[in-house]
């Protein structure tokens, strides 16, 4: 589409830009070189690399590798996580993920956002003794033990979470504090339906109830249709087990609904006849079911990550501008860029073949004149969901502008990035 | 197809198997529960984890999690590697992926193999410092800097990586000896192409080298054709920067090529007129440009990693056999699996849509009988490419079968895994 149109041009364009002061060098060296097919590294065919120093293999380092010193990418305190420090017991805690340094789809591990209501402590869990029971109304309730689970028939699907805490407003710099409450990994394990045929569902089955190994009661009431549909039981993360922060060795995967549903450290699931309402499903209290359970669901969200806040242009020419969507309403349809403040919204190029309630890679080539400008992204999923802009959530609920990122339910807005005359990138909404 | 048919039999026939001495302890702990829907975690309710002791946060963790310490997965030595001290320097060095643990498509970073042919130590290259040359018969050589690449349009695709001394025989005793030296990861960065439209390709251009920072001359020629298909300059791994064992911070991707044409800490690639023959590209010395062309393709190859060599069945009932399928002919069309020695194929279920030259999970639902037997897969790409057995092999080369892993170019004969009575999985061609 539009991409495909333009970005030969804006290359083209963006070519002296590009080139300006580099091309010159490889210019030289290949002028004066003779054609050697394996050429050894001289100081004249250096580009810099080549006297790179070694860093000495370890046992450590062959049984398990480790990312470059160069790569200091970390997660921080979210804005509103309350306490964060290490030693933070039974607070809220929610660290956030370094979306500004995000490339492709997966979120890796290590950097996956955490967020629990119990602090940074985490259950050191025995695989060997650990337990999943079903019961209710079942017509046999059944106890699986982590081998149980790894001898039934798997899914591998790549899955989105994010917490209804992740909100944007005017005082966050950076999109790790905008945005940073979300992550998406390919996750492993059985389907919940798959149990719970063998355990048997009676007729009186209408919800369910999920538990984790925490002290703060990690219950939530969510429809049984979401169950038999799509709901995970999942050991796997990112082809290795699921991480300890994660809910090591058992976390249930509920495709789209906010992270709050996806109980970590899964060890019991309780089949109940009636809608439960319980102090974790905050935010969703005095709802009728109907309501409870389509609030669940995340909406339609996007956000640019590069250029994005605190990151810094070096000068006019051509820059991809990308970032992330992803649609609690299944696979991302279409995402569009503006780079003018919101007035001409252009089509970005997906990455690649959107899947269902996961994160999905945009592209839109951009040349910046070095103007000062407003630059958005909006998606629309495959139900015909559309991500709305600030002032349609201020009017929809007819909120002033600068409090409309604490409506209720999920923020899910447009966030626009201020491209600054220098080259700066600052929060537009600030 | 036959999975779908047979799964919900077979694991209603098995429901006994896993129930039996499992449903026990759950049918007794729910006859004695009163209906909470948020209970604390009391002794009766205690399935074994509910008294795990805490892992208390550190700033390390906080910022970066780690897997936890009951995991205890790592890479070993392959057989053929040579020396593998970790001080092991200019030495062939071979390390391979623990394919017995793995779940899903993506390998951990962390667990990606590793082979080069200068031992355990890594360039450390500092990425503002690292420079990419392309020159040769082009019309304007080019330069491009960490953040000039990052600037250029992006692409995001799931591909493996195989080393061409992956090879089985029956002297192995896990899939990890016999298959660890291939691995898949989600790779980012710039397509070779667009690089080489901003150079133009003069009429001359027939084949590249690529060269990367080390002592150990990184060159081979490859076909122009292939770097304006789908060769990409990838500065990220499973969402985060390459790792330094995979090349950070710049590793060339020749999608479906042999593993020696991925170059490492990338920093030049040179346009030629013709097809060089270098020591690097050994087992394609002495071939004609078409010959070595079509010898650099990975053929089309899976394995059953669970059960697989080392493994231990707990005793007859229901097991879903599954394992990794790829080619570097394009995606995979479908995968067999027999469970009879080889006698009868059934089709297995592919677990998501395959992607070109990516790995493939399958799946495939199995009752053990008690019975000893060899349990088998072969795997057919979208070009109708099929996956032999070691005796079409030894057959084709006319060669001893105990020799036949021994052939020119790549192995990619059917694995057999034998299953004894008393469970353990042996290799089936010992």
């Amino acid at each position: 589409m539009g991409s495909k149109r333009t970005t030969r041009r804006d290359l083209l364009k963006s070519g002296g830009a590009l080139a300006g002061g580099l091309a010159v060098l490889g210019q030289t060296q290949a002028s004066g070189q003779t054609p050697t097919v394996a050429p050894t590294v001289a100081p004249e065919h250096d580009h810099g690399s080549g006297a790179s120093p070694m860093v000495k293999g370890t046992k450590e380092l062959v049984e398990y590798g480790q990312r470059s010193h160069f790569v200091t990418s970390v997660r921080i305190a979210h804005p509103v996580g309350g306490r964060h420090s290490p030693d933070a017991f039974g607070k809220t805690f929610h660290i956030a993920t370094p979306l500004q340094d995000s490339v492709g789809v997966i979120t890796p591990s290590s950097l996956h956002y955490v967020a629990t209501t119990r602090g940074a402590f985490v259950p050191d869990i025995d695989p060997k003794q650990h337990r999943l029971m079903i019961h209710g109304v079942v017509d046999r309730p059944l106890t699986f033990s982590m081998e149980d689970l790894k001898r039934l028939p798997s899914v591998t699907r790549t899955h989105f979470i994010e917490c209804a805490g992740n909100r944007h407003n005017g005082r966050q710099k950076t999109v790790q504090e905008t945005h940073g409450m979300v992550s998406c990994a390919e996750w492993t394990g059985v389907l919940l339906s798959t149990l719970l045929k063998e355990c048997g569902l009676k007729t009186s089955a209408k919800w369910f109830v999920a538990e984790g190994a925490e002290e703060v009661k990690g219950a939530s009431s969510m429809p049984i249709a979401k169950a038999m549909d799509d709901c995970i039981i999942a050991y796997g993360m990112n082809g290795e087990a699921v991480r300890p922060q994660n809910g090591y060795p058992l976390r249930l995967m509920v495709p789209g609904f906010e992270g709050i549903f996806h109980t970590k450290w899964l060890r019991r699931i309780k089949v109940v006849d009636r809608y439960y309402m319980n102090y974790n499903d905050y935010g969703h209290l005095e709802k009728s079911e109907k309501e409870a359970a389509l609030a669940f669901q995340i909406g339609p969200k996007s956000v640019i990550t590069k250029p994005s806040g605190a990151q810094q242009l070096s000068g006019p020419g051509f820059y991809e501008i990308t970032g992330l969507a992803w649609s609690g309403g299944g696979a991302i349809r279409s995402v569009e860029v503006s780079t003018d403040g919101g007035k001409k919204w252009n089509r970005a190029e997906i990455k690649a073949a959107p899947q269902r309630m996961s994160h999905t890679r945009f592209g839109y080539p951009w040349v910046w004149d070095g103007k000062e400008t407003e630059i958005l992204s909006r998606c629309t999923d495959e139900i015909g969901q559309q991500q709305p802009t600030r002032e349609q959530v201020a009017k929809y609920w007819n909120v002033p502008f600068e409090r409309s990122y604490r409506v209720p339910g999920l923020d899910n807005s447009v966030m626009p990035w201020k491209i600054n005359k220098d080259g700066s990138v600052t929060n537009g909404l600030a």
